[in-house]
């Protein structure tokens, strides 16, 4: 059973694996990425991972079989464990309980070779669906405080399997960093009865220097205090405290408007490993009008060192306003366009 | 001039560099490591770097010549710039100021080839009095808040040389992440009237299994919620808030156990990339009854991913108690124990 341990000064948590530790063999090759060949999550290997909670899959097509666009299955080495109680205890000073949680992959495409940015917009939209409908049900689990939906996408950027997949892993505790951010956002809403995010998005989009690209429903920019070069914020320009209860009728514009962030960041810097992360409200939490959901993309091409380890500060060397730039004058690939086109056409 | 720029909602400060700002193309070569041949920090080669703000050298050799054992430099490409006011002004929502502050390099060892580790326990003892000597001058300029003392070492850790150096960055403001430790071991004060990190010092030294290393003075061990694999943290065992307002005459027992330490680590994963942070109290505050100074040693075995960067949460894979048993019962190399017991009869 994993355990999650506190950090009695910082209170930060952490999860230990207890069950089989890495030992510093495991650690010792450093020979370069060794990647498996064989991929479970490509069709025809789907009895190489645990049974499916949710697929989009045609009629014709069986459980567990092929047929699928997007498939969600429960993490083969879980990071938390679905069965248990909490158990919350002490050891002298320090705070542990059990590792409680669930940890699902959203595999977003049967095609393994295309990266999220490269499918088309309708597809995308069925993942965003995917996203939606595991969050919701993962919320009726009462033990569960937050769940935490993430892409690591390439190596470098945490990504262990390269067939294109999201994760969510739902913890029983609300994360610090998290916290923070509610708390930070609480504090606007109190002194100025208006929601930190909204003023955000008014001011970025008066200023207009460091917007990535803007729709009707949404707006994607580079933060004033980016930590990385080319980070990209994306959020719906209208109020929404939660992901999982937005409207879906809006998703094929948050499709839309992800596809083409995703790609100008691909095609700027060459398909660089990347993490996005859905930052969103507490799923035990009512509608909060202080909170405002949003996607945090983070192209992974600086090394984080002793100082952002001491610090929590973060060094960037490319100014927001001129990775925005880069990214709005970026001209997408003629094929690419195309695609796109050819999409929206069958949209209409 | 740098920047410092302020998260609106988190309250984290950044550092982003306006000079020159990296371009898309200067992240697309990812064609390996290139390290540069020609090293600025070998003897011989003095002129390639600022002049000396310290050197531990020769009778008989000269300023920004060679003939030092421990050489102190500007950092020629500091991240903040000790000229100028800060400026703190308002952009809309957000704050930001100049990035004033000091960014220096300290050269631990004329030696290409040897890492930190591998010196003898004096040589490494020279470093330790050349982080005070710089420390304790730095922290006379009344602008500072924090002097934030790291060392990278390997590439994955962020070293961008190979020759040994440790860092110190002098911040205008106490970055969030010491500040949230200095609010957290205060609360524990103030409840307890007894130092966090005394009380943890004596909970391991009783409890041992997490105990890498020990002597009179000092104490190493992985703590109970050891953010990555193999983490240790290094702590004097008497109560101080400020390292380099410690004793001097215990900087021996300090390179002693450091050195062991940092062996142990090199030995067992066979020399691993990794970061270590001083956490000391801010240098423009009074001794402190509850904060007290340690070293943060992370090798760099895992990759931090989207779900760490999200919650502020990480999953560490090897339990502290088996990472600090393997630690404990590394036989270090023969040659080592040579040098060591060598270097340990001249001393005495």
């Amino acid at each position: 059973m994993p355990e999650l341990r506190k950090d009695p000064v910082i209170g930060r948590w952490v999860i230990i694996s207890t069950e089989r530790g890495k030992r510093p063999t495991d650690f010792t090759d450093r020979h370069g990425p060794r990647r498996p060949s064989f991929c479970p999550f490509c069709p025809g290997n789907e009895d190489k991972t645990p049974p499916e909670v949710l697929a989009f899959r045609s009629a014709d097509s069986r459980r567990d079989g092929p047929g699928w666009e997007v498939r969600v299955v429960p993490n083969k080495f879980p990071a938390l464990q679905i069965e248990g109680e909490m158990d919350r205890r002490a050891e002298g000073l320090y705070d542990k309980m059990h590792g409680i949680g669930a940890h699902e992959v959203i595999i977003e495409t049967p095609h393994h070779e295309l990266e999220l940015s490269a499918l088309p917009a309708t597809a995308i939209e069925q993942v965003l669906r995917a996203y939606r409908e595991r969050m919701a049900d993962l919320k009726r689990d009462r033990r569960f405080r937050y769940l935490m939906l993430f892409k690591n996408s390439g190596e470098a950027a945490g990504a262990t399997l390269d067939h294109g997949h999201t994760q969510i892993i739902a913890t029983p505790i609300v994360p610090k960093r998290v916290q923070e951010e509610l708390d930070g956002a609480l504090q606007h809403f109190e002194l100025k009865e208006r929601c930190i995010f909204c003023d955000m998005i008014a001011q970025e989009r008066g200023d207009g220097r460091r917007v990535v690209s803007e729709s009707d429903d949404y707006i994607a920019y580079a933060p004033f205090a980016s930590r990385f070069p080319f980070e990209t914020w994306l959020l719906p320009k209208r109020h929404e405290s939660h992901f999982e209860d937005g409207d879906p009728g809006s998703y094929a514009s948050l499709a839309q408007i992800l596809m083409v962030t995703l790609s100008r960041i691909g095609t700027a810097l060459n398909q660089p490993p990347y993490n996005f992360v859905l930052h969103t409200s507490p799923c035990n939490q009512p509608q909060l009008d202080h909170y405002h959901w949003h996607f945090e993309i983070m192209p992974k091409l600086t090394k984080v060192a002793g100082f952002e380890w001491g610090t929590g500060f973060y060094i960037n060397p490319t100014p927001p306003e001129e990775a925005a730039e880069y990214l709005r004058d970026m001209v997408l690939q003629e094929t690419e366009n195309e695609r796109r086109t050819h999409d929206l056409d069958l949209k209409r």
